[in-house]
């Protein structure tokens, strides 16, 4: 028999069913200067140890995403490893900060099943957990992403499509313990803007630019020990190309969006995501934001702001989401503008 | 009102102005390890903490350049986003190592304006110091940018040019507290040469070469959260080519004078840097160096070398810094070779 | 006199002299995270430091490779900077794991020296041993390469050929200090596969492929401090290319033989090597092993794998080694196949 991991297929899941995934992985001082070279990040929590004790937390947080894209990449082969999309994300909460030291491991439980009308593939829901090494929670989220059959003659699973929130509700959003916005020093953290300053609709331009690299994305998604062979193997696609993994353009776009959501320094919870175009090396990458909500917290000075967070190839002015859908002139979901990569939408915490 | 910051233009600047930048950023391991793989560095003292504690040092310094890339960083979204050239650096000093843990913020001073005879940019002289997180001075320097006008109607200021010293003078070079080099490893070192045995004038060529690459040069600069946007968006520049930046060919050539300089541990100050000429990947860079003074100390077994150290574009054996001025034929300072990329003028402490 | 390092040429080397490399190093944490940017690794000890601790370690240990190419690439400046060849490695083993904080330095005795019948070179067998700061041995093994000579006229040494095993014997493997894989979890680890699974003469076919990047191979060289200048810079060879450093694709292999030797977590000694064919920027790589012998050891529930690693260009679903040789016909060693890049025989341990 082969000791190698030919993935799950479709008809190898079943609701209800647990997945431990392999490998445990510690979080270093490491994985913050890697991600600092790899994205212009600069948020003042986890780019300071200083301006982070200053605002309440007894440790030095990593950036939210260095721990969803670790726990993200553990789920891939068991989960996606045989998939034909990714479809999204929903209900993702950070629980706690993630510090140098903890180590994550991540878990899955199959939350739905749907096979597709062709017989040839289905879509698998789950929803996945990130202990650290206390056996606590860091981060848990929904996730759905479409997967090959292996065999087109097996039967149909009974469908179950698990109800999501649209967005995790304001009041179910975790503050990390301690964090107190009070004494928030605005000039160390590069913006005056607090959460009263955005208007819900407001559309924010976040002006810079990055190329992307052949070798950025993949040490990025390496890190993570993300093993789709997209990403690495040119020999992989048809076009000979690396696909750049959906998290590199999230967590690129997020640390451009500093310009202009400076003080929206952590990452609370993340509502949904849609990977809307394939990227690739030597695409100009931009992103602007869109207000889409605001609230206080019970916790001291501290604020969330649930953003849309655009990623597109080639800057656009006009931040346009969708085109107009000219068949119907109507209020039907248009598709995605053209050069449209990414669109996130989030909540961060902001001094109130 | 735009969220996002537009830099400062020349007439944003006042003799006598305090600009506190953002943001403060922790030094890690994790930087040593990521500076130590884009930059060919073996000098023992940041190299090995045991070496460094043998020669003195409490705590395992991190390269002085990393803590200069990291406090000149925070400088340009504030002093040289709206840049035209960086024109120089003076009175450069290292007042105490910054070890791992170590969190930097920069503020700096106007010290000088001169508005240009076209009336379009003007030069701005800025004295910036970085500080621990205790309130220490760790490093210091001066330097002058041309920086546009945003609107060139706009009234020139009365002329300031600072006096600035063209080399930090010996007496007043910081030896790092307990710096001892009585008992000084050379075999450990890798070489050698003491300072007695460099004589002024001496040139020496650092024989290596580093051919460029685009992820390499800007993974570096990301790490020091260098926001300039000529050096990672290829739509920034009309010649679609990501310029490198400055500080990448300073690191990059003080890592390749390890050959023939293994010995000058560590950098006390700069004197003077012109970056003379653009570089891009693809490019293979060399290093001299020429010797241009040197003393004692009074820290035991410590001398300065105070040295010229050249980066060119292609080796150049017969290190020539300036060719001959044809028109004139007579003692006025001629051009910059061909090929010369940097002209550096430093004090670095050796065995005595 | 010049002071850079023109390296050794054969004539230069005497049996029984002892060379101190330069420069000591600290490993750190970061040097993990840039390890795992760098390879697609996720064995479970290196990985994480819960999982470590589950399997007896008190420190984290970082990989063996990391310790290995520090260790290695200390004695290129002395031992091999005009080599003309890299020729085999020998007896390396691993004494006690590396953990961030030591300080590896590394000293090589002259064991053997042959020149050759052309009188322009000659072969050099040195033993190569890396201490940690207490002194104590953390890796050692033979290597021998083939030099230039300075001089052709010079005379040629008597001929002492050491006599180095073909592999370190099964009774001479060092076990880390405290290892106990009686209660590893085989979950976390991502495979069920222990020592009785694995049949001598199996051979896997670890599946995935990476596709080399310029910066990427550069970095890693580059984090061993290896100085060897055909990885750096265009202009050392005639066609332009720059040579990946052989140890990269050993790291890049022992990554990819995860998929199916998930459980061979330790490296316990290198037997033998021969990097077979060049590899550049756009090779992609895969990797497949073959079992060659299997033990128990002393050690709680800890056995030992010998394990022959190769690395291809291209993947060879046949996983052949060497070719027939069609001029003999007989049982003569062929020449290994086309596209063999990497033929390394190692021992791993892997619970029992």
């Amino acid at each position: 028999m082969s000791k190698t991991n030919p993935g799950n297929f479709f008809e190898d899941f079943q609701v209800g069913q647990v997945i431990e995934h392999a490998t445990p992985r510690t979080v270093t001082e490491g994985d913050r200067a890697a991600y600092g070279s790899l994205y212009p990040t600069r948020f003042a929590v986890p780019s300071s140890a200083a301006f982070a004790a200053s605002v309440g937390l007894e440790q030095h947080p990593v950036e939210e995403l260095i721990g969803f894209h670790i726990a993200f990449g553990k789920t891939v082969p068991d989960v996606s490893l045989n998939a034909v999309a990714n479809l999204g994300y929903a209900e993702c909460r950070f629980h706690r900060p993630v510090v140098p030291g903890d180590t994550l491991s991540t878990k899955s439980e199959v939350i739905g099943l749907k096979q597709n009308s062709n017989g040839k593939s289905g879509v698998v829901y789950v929803r996945s957990t990130a202990t650290n090494q206390r056996g606590e929670v860091a981060i848990d989220w929904a996730r759905w992403v479409m997967v090959h059959k292996r065999n087109q003659a097996a039967a149909a699973p009974e469908t179950v499509i698990p109800e999501l929130a649209k967005a995790v509700d304001a009041k179910n959003l975790i503050v990390p313990k301690g964090l107190d916005f009070s004494a928030y020093d605005f000039t160390a953290a590069g913006e005056p803007h607090r959460l009263a300053d955005y208007e819900v609709g407001e559309k924010i331009d976040h002006v810079d630019g990055v190329t992307l690299t052949e070798s950025e994305h993949q040490q990025a998604t390496r890190l993570w020990q993300n093993t789709a062979k997209v990403h690495f193997n040119v020999e992989a696609r048809p076009d000979g190309r690396n696909l750049v993994y959906g998290g590199h353009i999230i967590s690129l776009a997020r640390a451009l969006s500093f310009n202009g959501l400076a003080n929206a320094q952590l990452v609370a919870a993340i509502n949904a995501g849609a990977h809307t175009s394939p990227a690739f090396a030597g695409d100009t990458v931009y992103a602007w934001s869109e207000v889409l909500d605001r609230v206080e917290t019970d916790a001291p000075g501290v604020g969330a702001l649930r953003l849309r967070l655009v990623a597109t190839k080639g800057r656009d002015e006009s931040m346009t989401l969708r085109g107009e859908d000219p068949s119907t002139g109507s209020g039907q979901a248009a598709k995605y503008a053209p050069g449209v990569l990414l669109d996130l939408d989030y909540w961060a915490l902001i001094p109130a």
